[in-house]
């Protein structure tokens, strides 16, 4: 292993040349326009897990985005076979003004490298790559039979993954996933994650005219569909910062006393989490502290608005149309699509028979639990400890990786966690982010736990 | 009059012609980047009040948009000076998809001139220039002494107005002012405004966090910029449709029995009126018809929204920032920078302290009646019946003409609003048009009118 680590931190330049050739292709999946960018990630991918040793490299047509696979399966019969799942899209980068540099540049700055995907995903996907090459180019072989699947739509909901995992479930074959694709608790605090929200996700279109009228000549005659949207999406939260659609909370698993009690334990201030945010104030579910908020308990979002005229100045209209884009997300044992019904029971009765309403599902993930004393898990641990020089914390996570539930549910798999992230590393806003330290132990530990897990007795 | 109304009728295509001209310049004051159209429009204006025979033509500079100023004055002193107002700039023309001829293409279909500006207000002014053309071409005088001013600021608010009113109050003496920036009642149904409601405009930008986060890893824990405003907007109003600002209808002028009578009188089919809009069904303030809805009571409007992502696709952020354009149109007597005030009071109250709310006021405009029996009032009623052939009815209008305000005021001088708009014609909405039968017997009306007003002694 010390040759490993050796090579590892020889290569610390050249893994920030190569991780910003990945980053500087626009992979953004949500926008047709970047449709060829997309396709020439997934090629550059190819190139790379074939440069770094890996075998029988393949893009997998879908349809729609492809996905990437390769493996390495010397290891023998008798040691358990990775899952190791990553992606290779990104998210889009408006308001692209707010960002310092081009987002796709890849920019050192402090000690960490700037760019779209720096932490969501290239940048924790090509710390496998390492790993992997690392290993091989050293000593010859890997400790552990492992298998990489790149998918390119996780950012628009893995809409063809599940029929990729099912379609190709022998190919699949593992006796674990691993997956880093989620932030360590804090700078100093690496930690295993085990358990992530699930999510709901439409887009509300309301229409009040046939087009957009004269708010002088019209005004108060007619609905403003702005203001029913307004009106509307002001119904969807008490004051106390509850759900109101009835039926929300009826799935949800209560928080242990056990995970409050290890919640309260971790170093985390209120005060400076509210004051690198920016907000002048923090505001959830009232009962609840921020990390229960966060990891243990469902909300409702808005995630964007737009209706009438946006532009500079000021124009007397009525619009026509007005847009919401919300999210829910969910927590064990929430059913994504039955909390959509719910949601769209509750908006149809809110709705005034003044507007057509139009309501698009986007996409779903299902809510993830997995135990602390899993033997992966603990592998897991002690690699990490390898990698960061002491043990991690075990948190819950606000976001969603619905293939969690995909793997659990297709092919039978637990996952592991493994995220090297920072939390306030903007992975979806401007300035995105790696902190470049947490990367090379990332490296590091990713090494290490092919090793851990190589040494566990197969299930 | 018979030689001029001749000439009116044998002049028709030429008219379509250079009004067509005209239309073609984007004049949109509310856009930066058509400042050069703005001041090409001005100087168009100029060479056309020359070629109509008009004096003493020029470009006054203001600190924004240029005035354009002519008269005609040889009609002698006992015989009453019109100041003609009017604006050559035009509303932005967004969503342009939703245009079926390019906007400054002018298009005759149907009987009418579809592009931007057609009927507010470049249409209208038009047939001024015309009347005075034809006045002058045929009988080598006018009855009448007039002014002309055309502003560029009329659709952000005419900013510079006051100030240029003030400034040039012995260029600007006379003793009646004409505006034809207003709709008729109906196809066939010419009218007289006698009313029009004022305007308070304003900006609410929020702010939530430093920078968009990731909705998931921060859903829950702080407040969305995008649903507080929703819930703040949503308080705006009351389920009966009436505005919920505290003091907001204490200076409301109630409709007079007299004047409900007569809207009663109007031929106004709601159910036709919701048709053409498209409307799934009418929504207005509980207790009055449609007529007195728009023409007599105030409203509380949302002009546009705009926060997070609004892009194709989904994303799963928590916006920064959050902003609504919202607008109030007032009546008699209310008082737009005091119901800017209570505005400001009651949004304060209803903003949570989880967000930074900057409000910015935009612009404003105040109510304004005038009396039945205004001899200058009638002596229009005459013209209008000469150019339509039927007598007009005397009604109020849902918009809001500041500067008539701004003319009562400071020159102390009435104002007759005669104009020939249908309300279907799409001013500040996609496809503007404006009927070429109302054009043309708005010409002679118009030439009528400087006849009828001659007539008059001064007051």
């Amino acid at each position: 292993m010390n040759e490993v680590i050796d090579f590892i931190h020889t290569s610390r330049d050249r893994y920030i040349d190569e991780l910003s050739h990945f980053l500087a292709i626009p992979s953004v999946s949500a926008l047709p326009e970047h449709a060829e960018d997309v396709a020439r990630c997934a090629e550059w991918t190819v190139a790379q897990l074939e440069q770094v040793g890996l075998e029988n490299v393949r893009l997998i047509e879908t349809p729609g985005n492809p996905v990437v696979y390769a493996d390495w399966l010397h290891a023998g019969d008798d040691v358990p076979t990775i899952l190791f799942y990553g992606h290779y899209d990104v998210q889009p980068v408006d308001p692209l003004d707010e960002w310092v540099t081009p987002p796709f540049e890849a920019t050192v700055r402090d000690g960490a490298l700037y760019a779209r995907g720096a932490a969501d995903d290239k940048g924790q996907v090509f710390m496998h790559f390492k790993a992997v090459e690392a290993t091989l180019k050293q000593t010859g072989e890997l400790p552990v039979n492992i298998k990489f699947i790149l998918e390119g739509e996780e950012e628009i909901g893995s809409e063809h993954l599940d029929g990729f995992v099912r379609d190709h479930g022998d190919q699949l074959a593992a006796d674990v996933v691993v997956i880093s694709d989620t932030p360590m608790f804090e700078r100093g605090v690496p930690s295993i994650c085990y358990g992530l929200r699930g999510l709901t996700y439409l887009q509300i279109d309301l229409r009040g005219t046939n087009s957009d009228l004269h708010s002088g000549s019209f005004g108060g005659a007619v609905a403003n569909p702005a203001l029913v949207l307004a009106q509307i999406l002001g119904q969807m939260k008490d004051r106390g910062g509850r759900v109101k659609i009835p039926g929300f909370y009826d799935d949800v698993r209560d928080l242990s006393d056990e995970e409050r009690a290890e919640f309260a334990k971790l170093p985390f201030s209120e005060r400076q989490y509210r004051r690198e945010l920016g907000a002048p104030k923090l505001y959830g579910e009232r009962g609840f502290t921020t990390l229960e908020r966060v990891w243990g308990r469902p909300t409702f979002e808005v995630n964007g608005l737009l209706s009438g005229f946006t532009g500079e100045g000021a124009k007397t209209v009525i619009p026509a149309v007005a847009m919401a884009k919300v999210s829910m997300r969910l927590v064990p044992d929430q059913d994504p699509d039955k909390i959509a019904e719910l949601f769209e029971k509750y908006l149809r009765r809110v709705t005034p028979k003044t507007v057509e309403l139009t309501l698009t599902k986007m996409h779903t993930g299902k809510p993830w639990m997995t135990e602390f004393d899993d033997p992966y898990v603990q592998a897991a641990g002690r690699a990490i400890e390898k990698g960061f020089g002491r043990a991690p914390v075990f948190n819950r996570e606000g976001g969603s990786i619905p293939v969690v539930a995909t793997f659990q549910e297709i092919l039978g798999l637990p996952s592991v966690l493994f995220g090297i992230g920072l939390p306030d590393e903007n992975a979806h806003a401007p300035n995105e982010k790696l902190d470049l330290t947490n990367f090379h132990n990332g490296v590091v530990a990713s090494a290490a736990l092919y090793e851990e897990i190589g040494k566990l007795p197969r299930q």
